[in-house]
Order: structure tokens, then sequence, then C-alpha cells
């Protein structure tokens, strides 16, 4: 499937307009940013790039996509050429999947030709709102699972194909220990897992046939979903009477149940006493059932003896805030070689934009390895983390610190450069990895679920000044 | 791409076991159904089938998915052969797209071998949960819109890339009239339009000039976005300026503006008053900027002057209820010819499913045309509308009524028989048409936002005594 024409009509109906006014080659900055984090939270996780590479790497107009836009009769032939012809040729910058990142940040910058860097504008959109909404939303209830594998069960609530296929990539960035979703697996190797459905049982004349049935198929694999009837008076004493009776002869000791409706903080504790009397201490108890970061961790706080997490709709589709709120802004165009920077006015001040040609400097502090800031500074600019260096509130600007002992880390890296692949994206299994490790030099203060402490993205002085003039020249 | 492996990994687990204990040719049947429809609606709209028609057809695993799977070391070679010569056998019976359908009757059912009705569960659920979703929530915001026509512009907020596509499909079921998604155009004949972004008004020196360069690129298709600076002071007038230099010369009377963000009823009523005193008056008005149901009705009550509406993230991940509950049971099995009923049970009474192979009657009114109930009744039994018919509340048997004068309307028609395509699915078009007809057979009191009247969706006697003998025997 191609996704070259997966792309907001008006972004064609520019395309062309910029064309016939002589404006194609002129060169412009496009910034994606969101405003703020799904669900109130402190911060988001980046993720999606490697979707967006694909997509930016196979950018092409059929002779059918030419056919089917001439056929609207709005676009000059001359467009429909360069379309015939197109080949990518921006600058593109990115900060790396797993990154947490803030709000007015630019997390992908599009520099080149107008006509192509605002053509690209609703595939960054959608890759990169989808798939950081999943694995914010996942490291959500990863974090409140603490510790507690969490599988993603989603798919068949998923919102299309691709929300339950890079859903799943998602929320193994965000922190799942694995999916139900067998073709992620497939595709981009998050392990796939599951058992048993209600069905299983239903189809067999007894509960106790199923689980036996089962048991004989997968005594490795034997988790067994005890739900169907009654989970105290059958579901649980038929699983024990199949663990003794299939698996113990075996020496397998390692198996579990599942528990997918019903009070889980009430059941879990009951299930975990049935098992241990019956000398199934190794049995695991995993949990399934509309659950999400809240529900678990009420039910943890309450003391549920639970081994591992299944969650389905609520994370698939960030069920609580199921719309990541990106934008793609223009923020400067290029005139004789100058780079002018462009501003977006609002009524709404938290809506007006950055502009200008930006880079994001995380600064960590030497003593404590935890991110202090981000600062957005012009692209030129180099902060010096051997000096200090004052930052401040872009809102109150008589808020400021002074920042000393310090490392100073650019957070986009380029990944085209002038149209060609410059980047190779780390395996799933790196970008993981490094999502735990930078969620650790995250405060907890930043990352609580109520009233988050709100992380700095300040503005350098250099980047403030040029947006105040601007402001002050729309205003006069 | 081929969705054979787009399944939780539980079906194929549960697969292999059907077959390594014999069972695997044992006939089931599974009904798919939801238990309550988004936003507390009263009814949803049936949307996907002809999606799932095109995932049955293609079902196919390759080798490659042979060898993932063995890979995995937990299925028999039989049935990984079984597999590779994977030939779909089922029947299939499905609600049409656009019919609006009501909580607890089965929307499709499935019969056949129960190693293949089981394993195509995720990809039943997945394609028709996220259409119906969508499908939903687009007819609401319609509805609410009142006869303005609504677009659908929120690909860049969908959840993934089919989230974008097939959710712009399912909003043209539901009545929007067309999209901003340019391919759900060409695959589906979406109407898709669209006409600038804030960053063509940026891109250029001054407002004026933006929207002068875009007259005369599309004198014919002209709407204005007026919001980049500020709406009245400037983006009204110049947008009026561009109009009287451009279209007025060329005889153009009909263009507009757009409204993306402030008070759309006071901007509204404004600038329909500034474009009328200036001889603008076919000029029309478009809003957008994070709108609803709920939103678009208030803003008309409160008389705001919209000609059009865009409506984004709000109906493209069906903000408020991003999850259609859809679910696939195990309703029947087959033993030597004889259909034997199959039930879930639950503490939830509601969660408690409907046994057997089933109908759905839908009943309408001769007198006035509308629908006055729906009947789940066996596969073998008629209601013969030329006699009275007496239907009862399934949860409190003496609520009953007698219907007369009424037309007997089966709601399911026949997909696949044997694994053989035997439907002829409907255009976009006329499923459009369908919907809005069938829509119109739905009383007004069942379709209102809040608190909706309860549909009768009833069991028929037969049908009642089967399912409360199951119940009596487990609870014995």
């Amino acid at each position: 499937m191609n996704y070259t024409m997966l792309t907001d009509f008006y972004e064609i109906t520019m395309a062309n307009g910029y064309l016939e006014c002589g404006m194609g080659d002129r060169i412009a900055y496009f910034d994606m940013y969101f405003r703020q984090a799904p669900d109130g939270a402190g911060f988001a996780i980046m993720a999606g790039v490697k979707q967006l590479i694909d997509y930016l790497s196979s950018l092409e107009f059929s002779k059918e996509d030419i056919e089917f836009l001439r056929s609207k009769n709005m676009f000059c032939e001359k467009f429909l050429d360069y379309l015939s012809d197109f080949k990518f040729e921006c600058d593109v910058w990115a900060i790396p999947e797993g990154t947490p990142i803030f709000p007015n940040e630019p997390i992908v910058t599009v520099r080149g030709p107008i006509i192509q860097a605002q053509f690209v504008e609703t595939m960054v959109l959608l890759t990169i709102n989808h798939q950081s909404l999943i694995a914010t939303k996942s490291n959500r209830i990863v974090r409140a699972a603490n510790g507690i594998p969490v599988m993603e069960f989603g798919s068949r609530r998923a919102q299309g194909y691709d929300g339950a296929i890079y859903g799943a990539r998602a929320a193994y960035i965000g922190g799942v220990a694995g999916t139900a979703c067998t073709i992620s697996d497939q595709m981009f190797g998050v392990p796939a897992l599951g058992t048993m459905a209600h069905s299983w049982v239903q189809s067999f004349d007894t509960e106790y046939d199923a689980f036996k049935a089962y048991a004989k198929c997968y005594p490795d694999n034997c988790t067994l979903l005890v739900d169907t009837y009654n989970v105290l008076k059958s579901g649980i004493p038929n699983a024990i009477r199949v663990f003794d009776e299939v698996l113990k002869p075996m020496g397998i000791k390692k198996c579990g149940i599942r528990i997918d409706s019903g009070d889980i903080t009430y059941l879990s504790k009951k299930a975990r006493k049935m098992l241990d009397d019956a000398g199934w201490t190794e049995a695991s108890v995993c949990a399934s059932n509309s659950l999400d970061e809240y529900i678990i961790r009420d039910i943890l706080l309450q003391g549920a003896k639970i081994d591992s997490f299944g969650v389905g709709e609520r994370l698939i589709t960030s069920k609580s805030e199921p719309v990541f709120g990106g934008v793609y802004k223009l923020v400067a165009v290029e005139h004789q070689g100058e780079i002018i920077p462009r501003i977006k006015i609002s009524e709404n001040v938290q809506k007006i934009t950055n502009p200008y040609f930006k880079k994001v400097v995380r600064l960590y502090s030497n003593e404590t390895g935890m991110a202090i800031a981000d600062v957005l500074t012009t692209y030129d600019e180099v902060i010096d983390d051997a000096l200090p260096y004052e930052i401040f509130d872009p809102q109150n600007t008589w808020k400021r610190k002074v920042i000393t002992d310090f490392k100073a880390v650019e957070l986009q890296v380029p990944i085209f450069k002038s149209g060609k692949l410059v980047y190779e994206s780390p395996s799933l299994e790196e970008i993981k990895a490094y999502a735990e490790e930078e969620l650790s030099l995250i405060w907890d203060e930043v990352k609580r679920f109520e009233n988050p402490h709100t992380y700095y993205v300040d503005l350098s002085q250099k980047l403030w000044d040029i947006r105040y003039d601007l402001l002050k020249a729309y205003n006069a």
C-alpha cells in the first residue's frame, strides 16, 4: 500500500497553487509540535519515526493518481507533470522514538521547497500523532502496573487495522511486555502471546473437559480462563484439578489462570489463596477486563494479587483521551538566502506559534543525571555547557534560573538531507530500552498522573526576541 | 496487504488446539453483537461489511506466515499443513451496512468448522467495530447540524492510516457530505475537498497577497481561511477586497470563508453581516475547530450563521467514546446434526449471552411505516405478519404488547455460503442513501442524544425458553 494519496485535499490545492504562482521552490520551514500531552500528563513519548521514514521514502504518484487528480479539473498540467516526476528533496529532523517529549517543542522539522514541505503535513501528523498517543498511554499503564508485566490485548477494538498493528508497536515502545496481535510480532518482533477465549471453554461439554484438552495440548503454556461460568466455584477448582492431573505428573510447575470479569481485587486474592493452598504457588494470575492506569493503580493499592495484566480497548484507543493534538506549522521561509521567521497569531495566546528555524536542547544535571529543562534555540546557537546558562520562563520572563554543571544535548537528529535518508532507525528493542533509560532521567514529579509538575520548555533569549518582535509588529 | 495474520494469537493457539483434540471440524455458531451503543445513544449504524468481505475472501497463509508460526514451537505440523491449504468454508450472515442496529442483536453470524469460525473473530470485530463506531458518530454530528452539510476533516488525528481511510468511508455512510481525505475519494468515491491552511497565508508577505493569489488560482473554489491573524479586523476585510477585485470582474458570486478558531457563533454572525453588507450574499461561511454534535447543536441554537461544518478529531476518533464494544460469542455447536445452544454466564446479568442460532426480525408499522421493535427468533421460526404477534420484554416478561398491522423483515442477509461469496455489496452511494432511508423509519425519541427511548429488542418465546432452560441448568 502506497500512502502518497493519503493526504488532506488542501495539501494538493495549495501545492498546485504554490506552483501556479511561481512560489513552489520557495524554501519553507515547518515544525510539528503539540500543545498539551494527553490525559493532562506532564510529558509524552515520541513514536512513529520509522513509519514516517517509510512514508517519505516511498512518496510517489502513480499514473492512476495523476489521472484521478486530473479528473478534478482543478489542477494545471504543469503541476501534474511535477507530481509525475516527484522526487522528495526536503531536509527532515526529528526527535528519536522513545524520547520523552514536552509541549511546544518541535518534534519534527521539515525544511524544503514549500510545495513539498507543505504536502507531507497530513502524514507527518497522522503517523506521529497516532503512535505517540499510544506509546504515551501505554507507558502510563505500564507505570501504574509498577513492575508487573502488561500485555496489549486491544486489536479487536482498535480504530482500524493499522490502529491495531502500529498501536501494538507503539505500545511496546511505551513499555508493554508483549501483544496479542500476531502480525505485529511477525512485522516488528513485538512478542505475541495468548491462550484461550470463553468460546474454547463453551465449545466443550464441560469446563473441566475444556481445561484438560488445553493442558494436554499446551502443558508448557497452560493459562486457563476461569470466568466462563463461575470463577471461584467452578473455574479455579477445575483449573487446579487439571493442573494436578495433567501438569503435575509431567513435573511442570509454571502455569496460570486468567480472570476476565468480576471484581479483580477480590477474585485475585481468593484465586491466589486457592492456588497456593493446592500447592500451585508458581501458578500466575493474569487479569484483564477494561483496565487502564487508574483501575490498575487502584486494584494494586487494594492488594490485588496479580502477576500480569492484559489491557485492551483503553490502551489501543487511548480511551480517556483518544487524540494526540500534534500540529504542523510554518515557522520560517527563506528569501534570498535569509531565513525569515513566520508566526501564526491567535486570540488564545497559547496558540501563538514559536517562529523560526530552531533546535531543541535538553539540559541534564551532571550531579543527578536528571533532565532539568529543554531550551528552544535558533538553529545557529550553541549552548556551551562549560559555562553557566540562564533559562527563563517565556511567559513570565522575570522567572529566571542560572544552570551550572550540566550537559546540553540536542534532541533532534537529521533524518533526511535533501531528500536522502541519512538516519538508521534503531531496532524496536533498542527504542524500547532507550525509552526506559530516558524516562528514568525524568523526575517523578513530572511523571505524576494528577497535577504533574510542569517541565521547563524555555526559549533562548535570541529566539524569544525574534518572537516578541513579530508579536509587536503584528499588534502595531 | 494481506491481513490473515492480523489476529489475536489465541485464535491460533485455539485453532491448533481444536485440531489436536479432533474437534476442528465441529460446527460452531458465533454471533457478533454489542451491549451498548457509544455515547449512551439509542442505536448505532452498521458499517464495515464490505471490508469484512474483502478480508474473508483473501484469507490465506503464506509460506512466511507458516514459517513464522513454526518458529514459535507451539503448533503441530498437521495444523501448519492445514493452514497452508486453508480454504474458508464458513457461512456468514450480516446486517447490511447503513442499517440502524441495536444492542444485543446479532449483527454478524458465522457458522462453520470451529477452527475457522473461531479464527476470524479478531478481524470480524476489528472491522465492524471501527466502521460502525465512526458511522454512528458521524450520524450524530450530521443530525446535530440539522441539514447543514458536514465535512470530515480528521485524517491528521486519526488512529493510524486505516483509521483515516476507512473512517472517512464510514463517516460518509453516517451522512457527512465529503472528506478532506484524498485517498478515500480515490478508493471509495467519498467526495474530497479542501482549500488552504494557515501556512498558505503565512507563506505570503501579507494576508491580502495570499488571498489574491489563491483567488486567481481557484476562482471557482475560492474559500479563504480568515483567522490566521485577526478574523474581523483583517481576515474578512481582506477576503471581501479579494472577492471584489478578483471574483466580481469574472461574474463569480459563489465563494466562501472558513473560520477555524475563536467564538464561532459570534464570528459567524459578524462575518455574515460583513459579507452581506459588501454584497457577497452568496459567500458561504464554513466553521471548523474541535467541533462535535454537542458544540454544533449549541452554536446553532445560539443562531450561528454557518453554511458548512468541518469536523476533525472528534469525529474521526469518536472522541467522546472511542470504542465500539462489539463482542463475538459462541452461541451454539452442532452435534450429530443437532444444533445445541451454548451460553456464557456472568455475574453481571447484562453480560449473559443469548444462545442459539438466531434471526433478527424488524417489525414495521404498516400505518406509520416506522420501526416498532426487533425480535430475535430461532433460525427456523417465521413471524407471520398477517397475524397479530405478541412481543414481551425479556427481562420483565409481564411487559407484553400485541402488534397488529405490521410488516416483518429479516435483517441479516447471507454473505458467504460454505465459504463462497453470495452477496453483492451495494455501492457506497447506495449504502448512504439506504442509511438515510432506514434512519427516517426510527422514531425521533430513539434518536435523541440525551436519555433516548429504549427501542425494543425482544426474544421470541421459543428463544427465551431456550435461554431460560440453560440458565436454570447452570444455576442448579
